[in-house]
């Protein structure tokens, strides 16, 4: 067995800003911050870099390539500051239709490592503004640690993380723009997607206002046995939590996965859903 | 649509007896009170009528098929008091390989009419004295109630209950012997499957102790918004809560069914599974 690997991960709860120049200085004080702290990686809100329910036309406006402009500034302030930093942002997509609501981690070294686009849309707000993208990411691997990235109402879907698990995730890092309205996720389901696929999962939320949403920050760390590690509250918050990788091996060898019956879930890749 | 139909579900948690004798006339008592609190369906434990850490030979000895004297026993006290009942028993295998770990609904007529054996063991304990069974039962309608049946360690795996939730189930009835260092079934998971699918999941745990484990009672009846509606402390108990279809076809309309994307989790059905 390798030995133990530690990561400290730090999860930025901020509120989106109306006034996008200063998006990247925020994020160069908030990454200084978590690095002071310890932080080897830092994960943002969804959309973190352009704001979330901002309308069509501005999501276009502002989408770019996964190596564009916002990336390579991005890239600049994890370089400046050695820390990883997985952020959100909207996606230019190939065909010129609406742009992918889109998601990249880029190491302490400032290389793209990985980059997802969100698979399962939410409601208005997300049909109207982006593309779904066309397949979850496969884990990849950063300093010994199997990552997944999710977005949002992904991990809502127990599929989705249960994808990630089975391809021996370690840790599912979620950018999120959840609603006031939806705590159920943070508190219930968040915790039960680390719990049944002993795994960590780290749920970054926005906080704060726009023109279209409160969103209801907890910001969530939770550990292979379903326990909440941290929590935020409603407020801009900066949440560390030092992570060792060999409890979540530990917890992972006494997992459900040796008893799953692959053959009796066929009804779950079927086309039809009930009405 | 239909009127609302309302349902009382009662759920019973009651100690394993080693005095074999005294288990039907308890039975009776039980649905004696269920009935005289309202309620038109109690749900026992798993194995409630033999024991489940019995060991095999006496599994063996104690297995009967469906229609067998324990299910004539249980049809003679559900008609009795004019209330359905759910009980788990040893059912004998044809090939008289080890017997199932059953369960097996009967209404308030006496009729038999759903059963369902377990098809994910748990441990040495289950894989030492069952057969696992062979599918998920389908989703049967009661009163206008579309009713699952899952059995203990089921539960916990997601893609269980998504199955039946795909099926439209309002109700997934789900008799335990969830040991003591179990809890987050109960307190995290048994809300998650509800809330995830938008359903009530009914949660019947056995308490007290037999020579091999802890029980851990928290009979739990969690709701389709994932909220606990009833949940027992360690000790023997009769839950009693009253439901309305309504309001689960109102939350199941708000659900996630319509935003799945089967295409992407063709790795839940295909047989590898990490090491």
């Amino acid at each position: 067995m390798p030995p133990a690997q530690e990561l400290t991960l730090a999860l930025w709860q901020c509120p989106y800003l109306s006034d996008a120049s200063r998006v990247l200085d925020r994020l160069d004080h908030a990454a200084a911050q978590a690095r002071a702290q310890g932080a080897d990686l830092l994960v943002c809100p969804e959309m973190s870099l352009t704001g979330y329910a901002i309308g069509a036309q501005a999501v276009q406006a502002l989408a770019e390539p996964a190596d564009g402009p916002m990336a390579q500034a991005v890239s600049m302030v994890a370089r400046h500051h050695g820390l990883a930093i997985v952020y959100g942002y909207p996606e230019r997509h190939p065909d010129g239709k609406l742009p992918y609501n889109a998601v990249q981690m880029i190491d302490g070294q400032g290389h793209r490592l990985a980059r997802y686009a969100k698979t399962h849309l939410f409601g208005d707000v997300d049909r109207g503004q982006f593309s779904p993208g066309a397949a979850i990411a496969p884990v990849f691997v950063w300093r010994g640690w199997r990552l997944g990235l999710l977005i949002c109402y992904d991990v809502e879907f127990p599929e989705t993380v249960r994808v990630l698990g089975l391809q021996g995730a370690d840790l599912v890092l979620v950018p999120t723009a959840n609603m006031r309205a939806y705590d159920a996720v943070p508190r219930l389901l968040v915790p039960a997607r680390a719990c049944e696929n002993r795994l960590w999962v780290a749920y970054a939320n926005a906080c704060g206002q726009d023109a279209a949403f409160e969103y209801g920050g907890l910001s969530t760390v939770a550990g292979p046995e379903g326990s909440l590690l941290a929590q935020a509250g409603r407020d801009e918050a900066l949440l560390c939590v030092r992570l060792q990788l060999a409890d979540g091996q530990e917890a992972r060898a006494l997992g459900q996965w040796p008893c799953r019956r692959p053959e009796l879930y066929q009804a779950l890749v079927s086309p039809s859903d009930p009405g």
